[in-house]
């Protein structure tokens, strides 16, 4: 088959690999109808991720078809649409039942290993580890793409972002970028009845964009007085609750320069290096600071929002293409701002 | 009356200054019976806390007798033997309402006032503003040492350390810093039914008093290989909850090197610089840190424990001076390690 | 000064009685611009309740303007416009700290004291204890009308309807019971992000007046196989969230009837008689079943979602009335199902 | 092999039968080293469980040795010493995945099967199903004794009544009931840190037990005053939390009264008719009603804390038999009060 391997720091293909077998009972085979490229996969392409190796299909997210499944699936058959989470969970260990598939112990301590420790959706076919909990049938009333949304973005902008940041109605809830993780945690904060969502980044058409996807207020963080421009939505104090969306030092801090005593820090993005944080005032401040890999457990009930039409995921794929210029899709995706994109799909032909 | 007096970096005295006078209705004045000094009046005699003017009485905590009400309060009467809480609260605020009066927007936006933004309780008499609802009456059965206790240190241990930490039956929880409050930690710990309290500090005489005061297990962070210790006492992933009692960037970041996946790290040290943590590996750890001043809400629950003797406050107190020596009870308490001290307590003629 | 008063089982008049005076230093006096009547007047006039004495004046209820306080008050001023809480908090109790005001000590076990223990609002004047907490600054930008129905009704509702209920998102809640509360539970449901909001009752004018204020669907309960019509609105085992906003024992285990195993019923409805339940299939069924009185400790924050319009209390008023003619408000309350009335507004001249 | 079989209302023989086999690739076949009684298993016989058909094989608690496991069964092997739970969980379904294995959709919407829908633990060997999830590793340093505890008795005390009554620190609790699982209830309360756990029973000699099991005051349900000398226990407005561990109207009735409002009324017991209650007083009472079958979801955890001496299950064990004379067993742990019988141990010779 045909896949997109990673062959260290800034080199890809779209090459012939084997085709993936069922290796435990526990196995399906799913051939992908449409993936789609993660941020995660530029930094795997940085070769800022060392524990990817060379000779790796990249890739955790997408729709497909099973193929084929091994002697213990009962959850899935041959012939069933399914929605490829990228957390893999073996449902037995201690942190699959305390509901944090995320450290799979299982897996060796790691639900994410799809495009990163075993080969993974940038491809005609994959093998998924624990096809019964890591599997999710997609429902007929929606598309691939919309499902495909399903695979990370959705869940990890609602159960690291919105979840982990305990919004309460009533609240102020900020999100510091509005890329598609950051939309996503826009659009998802809304079940918990925030008073008011505040979409910050850098780009104005992003904010407009956010605008058109849910939040209720924009603000430029290249204007110098963004902080006091946040705070006048808020009663002086600061936000409830400050999500951070884009995974550097400078946005981290800035959340904690806007979020109220009492408040919620989310982090959410992927940070590269470590960050100073002014803890000789924070010490006093009662405030709550998160971080996580997703567990993808909200995902049955993101898409039961989604069939009941109260989630948009279709807003969130901007560009198209098939797995034949899977490397046109990396190029508009590595240049988003530049393409105004969001997730690109890509499909099998 | 006399009082301590602060005036300036590294300037104290007993000196006289005028008596206090109800300011509000919903004031009171305390004779004060037993009061004791707080590792933060040290922070504040080094001039650490610009906040804190010169000629201001310290002192946070301490049991006295009411010796005059203003016209609104009603919970307490004169003669009533009575606990003085670090934190004032006007009931009223939205803080207050939400169990936050640490941040109580009544006092101006932080609840700790005495012996920072105004006269403490270093002194014969205060004023304690929101009398109704910042003092505690005082359990017959408790010593006025015990009931001290009270003020600050094991609602600090408990609320901060352990309801932040958010412990369960059954986990394994690490404190950094057998100082008071860590021993306040680690004692009221017990309340949520850990397997295991690990106890970290870098002196043996410290380490063997967490171990009488309750902690199953002392680790001394002098050694090379505490952490790996640490995690030999769990299944190899590191504690569920990591409390930080000392306030250095050090013992934070051990706190961070010592949690598992899905755990807690619950900041109670004071700090006074900046510290960087390793967002870049704690991003994907579905970590959970939080920090806070005390809101002493569990202040009447805590006696309740005391009374029927679940708690052991008098282990705390270590020496004893009378208020005409409490320039000796400074220099004791401020060379602690020396004297082997925890808290000092000091009384009325 | 006029006042509704209540002279035993089926006896009220508008009649003359003496005004209202501060009583406490925490007092207020407050002319009564606007009031409106409770179903609870109704039982009372039945006789049902028989803490309320004769002679009592009625009412709970009202927006109205503070004209006199006593020396404590703070929070309120004289010329202020204030909604009165239905529930009184000293602030200061065990229940009032822990967020139970309505059963605050300070005010005898039962926060529910105007109209009730002491004299309430359907008068042109009425004293309201501890004023500080127990009224509500009215905003700006809301009517009398709309802000009156944080009196009671949507506190009422959300508290002990749908913060009881423990509503998730993608959760399916059913209502049974679409008069005022039942609405409100309607409408602040969707602050917790539902699937769907399945609205129950007799008739079918209340049912599309729910569906017109945020339910989803609407199932009559005068249709045999209603039971089968709610289960068929979700995946066959039940609804996650059952709401009680009637107070018989028919619709309570109803609300038993259609709820999934591992799901809430939260009964808000007054009941008169005790309820024979089904706990010999319940005991296996892991349900949580709430009671309560409402607390009124989410009435600022639900103030603030009517000024950002995410609220809309308006559509609650069906009827208008002015103090003369309060007997015709009753009139038409009483039979609210004759008038279609929800709310009947009560305004000085 | 020989197994413990139910004949119909009354009916049951210890006979040959024939042995168990693997099914499903994820059974596993566990050679019965030590089993028990279950009070529920009484009710069965009495014929009060419908849904036990005439030949099924009872009991649904026990340690043994694997002697043959499915091919899709990883978690334990050949030879493994294991406990069986009483609830089957596939890990796969909605409600395994939220933590409700009680209502395994998997298993048909019940967790519990064994001994009651498929053949169970009083024989000498026994097909489990979903093994990896259902089968429990025991650890080395407890005893079959001590480990069977785990299957049933203290995870039902510990989640349905600890963890559903929500005990805080501090607070006064009452238990209704003090055979194995309200005793089990005793025992891991103290896990939360309440002031008092106040045991309940008809008799003295199980409240004798109570108090040297944990419980900090014995009160007599056969003294008139029971109710006036448990509030005497507290503040006078009764108990923060009453579990109910015996299954009758008026035990349930007696939680309901001895409760303070707020406080919670978590039902342990096993109902076999309904149960009237005084809404007419509750309603305003801001209680909370809990029901539930256990999950044993904390197994894991209360197997830690048995380990480390913190719970002493050797104490619930009375009576000792062999598998030959099981019947003898029944027979004492049926009168249970004239043998003063606890939990009655059954061992293979």
């Amino acid at each position: 088959m045909k896949a997109l391997v990673y062959h260290g720091a800034g080199v890809k293909a779209w090459e012939t690999v084997p085709d993936p077998k069922i290796l435990a009972p526990t196995d399906a085979i799913v051939r992908m109808d449409t993936t789609t490229i993660c941020g995660t996969d530029l930094h795997i392409l940085k070769g800022d991720v060392a524990t990817v190796a060379e000779g790796r299909v990249l890739g955790h997210e997408g729709v497909g078809t099973v193929v084929d499944v091994g002697a213990a699936v009962t959850n899935h058959k041959v012939g069933d649409r399914v929605i490829v989470s990228c957390i893999s969970s073996c449902a037995v260990c201690s942190y699959c039942r305390k509901g944090l598939p995320s450290h799979c112990v299982g897996m060796g301590g790691i639900g994410w290993v799809l495009g990163h420790l075993i080969d993974g959706t940038q491809a005609e076919y994959v093998r998924t580890p624990f096809a019964d909990t890591s599997l999710h049938g997609c429902p007929e009333s929606l598309t691939n793409e919309q499902a495909a949304m399903v695979s990370d973005i959705y869940p990890t902008g609602f159960e690291i972002g919105v979840q982990y940041g305990d919004i309460h109605p009533g609240d102020v809830v900020a999100v510091i970028g509005a890329g598609p993780v950051g939309l996503a945690a826009i659009a998802t904060a809304k079940f918990y009845g925030p008073a008011k969502v505040i979409a910050l980044d850098l780009g104005r058409s992003r904010l407009d964009r956010a605008l058109a996807m849910g939040a209720d207020i924009a603000v430029a963080t290249s204007d110098d007085d963004w902080v006091d421009q946040v705070r006048a939505h808020t009663d002086g104090l600061g936000v409830d609750v400050a999500i951070e969306a884009v995974g550097i030092p400078d946005t981290l801090r800035g959340c904690v320069a806007i979020v109220r005593p009492g408040g919620h820090v989310a982090n959410v993005g992927v940070h590269g290096v470590p960050v100073e944080l002014p803890l000789d005032t924070m010490w006093i401040d009662n405030l709550h600071l998160t971080t996580g890999l997703v567990n993808t457990t909200s995902s049955q009930m993101l898409l039961s929002l989604m069939e009941g039409g109260r989630l948009h995921p279709e807003e969130m794929v901007t560009h198209r293409f098939t797995f034949a210029n899977i490397l046109d899709a990396y190029d508009t995706f590595s240049r988003a701002l530049d393409h105004d994109a969001l997730k690109v799909a890509i499909h099998r032909e």
